[in-house]
């Protein structure tokens, strides 16, 4: 294999008043990229600005990380809105995020929606269209699943002039549409190292899945997503860090 | 007495969910600037972007209306912050609204806080500091009490390189130190036609205001506050703008 | 006919801070019932106590009218939830409203459910499980719409022995399934004055309502809604009771 | 000394949403009185209902632990009510909570407000009389500082009958008033194990405290305020909680 340029991205600052979530200071040092939380479903004004810091200090390129209205369900729900209105929601959110980079100087350089949004854009080409709307305002990218590149959403971000990063999953598992299994299903989230750094190996090196149902799918990533919520997760971030480091020195 | 440019502005897109608050369709065809909520004290994406299209529609300045992060008290009572705290809240209530306008290539004008943070700025000159700080990200004026010019206000804005437009209020009375008399006290709001009426063209014709205790206080404005909450208030928006627009044709 | 002894019950307090909704003062002369909003789609404990002594100065008997928790769409949106954490965040609600009352030595005298989760309850039958469930810790009724009394539901009723009240509407047409006619289908909302009265009359002097599809379903009701949201439609409320009263003074 | 019966409290059920706080399991076991959040400043009705479940499991007592509506502050900003306003507010939290109590057929016992309107309570005696009069609603006593106990707040409880539990606080450091030294002053906060035991010993064997300026002030405590909040608290609520048992046992 020649070099790869895959990074590594995180959800950030999802914290919320007095309520801590995540080793924000402890993954940043390792990854490339920081999906920060806008308000929405976790986060405030104040955690939005320490978190923007604390990737500057890591030079982490920052994203917005934006949901649907709902911090007590944490945007894990899906909430019907019309494409305009989610189009707004959007806008407001990302418009915010934006301005608190500007005050520091630094640029936002992406946005990656969150949980229940981000699945639901998959699956439903109407918000997918919502999405790639609000993000055209910004002229930035949208990071959205490597392995739904289906023609008509690659046709609506060709047409709003979006460019598309698209992620790989390497702790959860894939059905053969190409979607993640959903976490109710058995198997769906994968919780050993050497599972998970078996389908990092096999994205990165062969830019292919094996799905929950033994199918191989193709799947090009540009970013891997991981997660940082305890100290063997952030060991774990380690060494995929180390891992992709090694591919791109080669 | 020459040519007169003073503006007439008034708070917009103050409806809740299913809540709706002033008449903003009758108002807005007579005035000059709309403060518009953003979300944190009223208002929400949704109802911003229709607020903003109205203005448009009629030509009408767009300002960011921000607040104390307060729905359950519309921004009425005081919270504490530190300053830093204070200036990334305005920031990203200012950079939403602005990403909002942006989306419909228009454009955010000026910023005038709301209710508790509007009085408590007045008057505490670390909490006027975060707020200019936050304004200076957006290379727009700040809109502050006309009456309440004191120099260490004038050099914080100065220092921040941030305008000021000085509003007066045509339907409270003022205390001599130019602050408006609280609505605990009795006259603090003048709810006769003919006082309102007789206090504009105090202020436009002399540059004055008889204060509530009987003085006389000097008061240079840019721009006067109305408010449109029934059909008497919408008449005398009329009224009012009649007699500017009778001034500045002169 | 013999005598009648129909209700009047209507959705009251559902101001919330600052905003202001509907006619309560104006409503609460003329209804027999009050279901009054808990804080999850509308209201506060303030405006709870307030429109609990508006219902006792005219001898209103006081419901509950708990909802799902969604202040921002008015609890208007389907939410998912187990059954067990529903019955929690019904019980809460109930809880908190039967405390106020109690606390003006009155009685909480019976639970309607709100917007999405009344229609819901209507539908699904684990939720409908999980209402009753919650309703049978206050030993008060459930109200219920009159035309939906499958076994299963009286059946579960029966096993927490929660007794039912019936509710027909007179302003919304039906489906022939003795469901509402979705607000989305034209025709579903009657807004003349006579169809209104026709409605009332059909049911209750035959106990029938002919659907929105020309089929006649029977409808033995305990209990009218209506709503006061506008001048019209309190004149409206005035004339509905007048003409039940009739009925019952015969 | 002869037998103590003094208790241990512990504010329980914190958590919010997607957010975990403390540790409820570890801690539960140790104590004698749970304060419960109610859902203003932490907690919903489904994590009310999981800590009710926990307390009866280790037959710990349930109290109330109601506070200003403030989730983003989590209750620790003071907010301004009418004394009816916060009676009302009071009255919907503690009527919630023993409803979820009632639910279990198990008991709500008393109420202990949370956070700053537990300590505006013990400076302004409107305050302390609204709590009462929501508190006596509900006949169960409510916990206040030992070292508080002025004669006019005496005076408010007899007159609403209710009874008064007292507590102390062994890692918080005492001014000369009897109220807790501000957070803001240096050593405010007792941090070492032998400091805590310390004041521990002085309040049940002596009833006295050692104020933060040297003085010594009485102190009669049915109750000791812990905090669980990490693995050495945990640890050190059980050496109290053992010390405590043998003063019983004698």
């Amino acid at each position: 294999m020649g070099q790869t340029t895959i990074t590594l991205n995180c959800d950030m600052g999802e914290s919320y008043g007095a309520w801590k979530m995540g080793s924000d200071e402890k993954v940043m040092p390792y990854i490339n990229m920081a999906n920060i939380a806008c308000g929405f479903h976790a986060s405030d004004p104040e955690i939005m600005s320490q978190t923007i810091d604390l990737a500057l200090k890591h030079h982490v390129k920052i994203g917005a990380h934006p949901s649907y209205p709902d911090i007590a369900g944490f945007g894990r729900r899906s909430m019907v809105f019309e494409p305009q209105q989610l189009s707004n929601l959007l806008i407001y959110q990302i418009g915010a995020i934006k301005a608190l980079c500007e005050s520091k100087n630094s640029e936002l350089k992406y946005v990656k929606p969150h949980g229940a949004l981000y699945n639901d854009m998959q699956t439903d080409h109407r918000i997918f269209e919502a999405v790639i709307d609000a993000v055209s305002c910004f002229r930035v990218p949208l990071m959205t699943l490597a392995s739904q590149q289906d023609d008509e959403k690659l046709e609506i971000a060709d047409r709003f002039d979006v460019p598309l990063l698209f992620e790989a999953f390497i702790d959860r598992a894939y059905l053969a549409n190409g979607l993640l299994a959903p976490r109710t299903i058995e198997g769906s989230v994968l919780t050993h190292r050497d599972d998970i750094l078996s389908q990092l190996k096999q994205i990165v090196d062969y830019q292919r899945v094996t799905t929950l149902d033994g199918f191989i799918i193709p799947i090009e990533a540009d970013t891997i997503c991981v997660h940082g919520d305890n100290d063997d997760s952030i060991q774990l971030i380690q060494e995929i860090s180390t891992f992709l480091k090694g591919k791109s020195n080669r």
